[in-house]
């Protein structure tokens, strides 16, 4: 028998789960593929929305763009930004989610400029738009073999007391 | 009408491709999850075969191993290794195609460990094996909004004259 190399989810493995979406500037993003129903497997820039959730900005004409409007399964893979060492060993979350066209309203966009201010170049193109994607599950390595399965709540900032 | 920001692919494009694949240590991997039908993005470990086409070194107990079994469908994000500057303008691409286990001989390995001689840890573990993703597409971003359509025979190495 295999021995299963998922550990029970505890506070730390929450905490970590939120750190690197808190973190988070840019990700890989799967989509469906419309034509071929394959993966596509893209680099988009994303930031946590106000309830952490993922909260991407996206061009209209970006291949992505087409297949999460046709089919909106995604998934992300958000990492800590490149450090030293082996890439395989950094803590890293898998989020498996849907995703929706955002609302433009000018707090998200004065959030997502005062940690990204070189944005405005997208801001001012007509093509670009948010997306969110709602948290369904998750996979996080915590690095040297720890996985932990995560759901929504783990992932979403906590509500306030 | 929007304006296609697909270029036609040229002998540039294809040597960019090819190159990334050839430098390729690490990438995203994109697989559909069984339980969800959602894609689930890793990261894995994976070098270009003798042909140019992507193999990749995957734990058996691994959350992408059980979902690529189940359904060969996978995509790959392949960057040039992070440098200075804006993640967005590095160039990237994005390889879809179906994965399948791949034969483990001594060739193999020998060029494996001669790229990433680290891995000699990974080949003393038994739930360790070969994957090849057998390319159908590919999405050549060249960065600063320059983008291309792949086939197969624009990635893989060209055969010997």
């Amino acid at each position: 028998m295999k021995p299963d190399p998922i550990r029970p989810t505890d506070d730390a493995a929450r905490a970590l789960a939120r750190a690197l979406l808190d973190a988070m500037r840019h990700a890989s993003l799967g989509s469906i593929e419309p034509e071929t129903g394959l993966p596509l497997v893209t680099r988009i820039a994303v930031q946590a929305d106000r309830d952490g959730a993922p909260l991407a900005l996206l061009s209209g004409l970006a291949a992505h763009s087409r297949a999460l409007a046709a089919d909106p399964r995604a998934g992300l893979l958000i990492a800590a930004e490149p450090g030293k060492g082996d890439a395989m060993t950094h803590a890293r979350l898998s989020l498996m989610g849907r995703a929706a066209p955002a609302g433009d309203d000018p707090e998200r966009r004065a959030r997502w400029l005062a940690r990204d201010p070189r944005a405005q170049v997208y801001f001012d193109l007509p093509d670009f738009r948010f997306w969110r994607i709602e948290p369904v599950a998750g996979l996080l390595n915590a690095g040297f073999g720890q996985a932990y399965r995560l759901g929504a709540a783990d992932m979403l900032k906590p509500p306030a007391e």
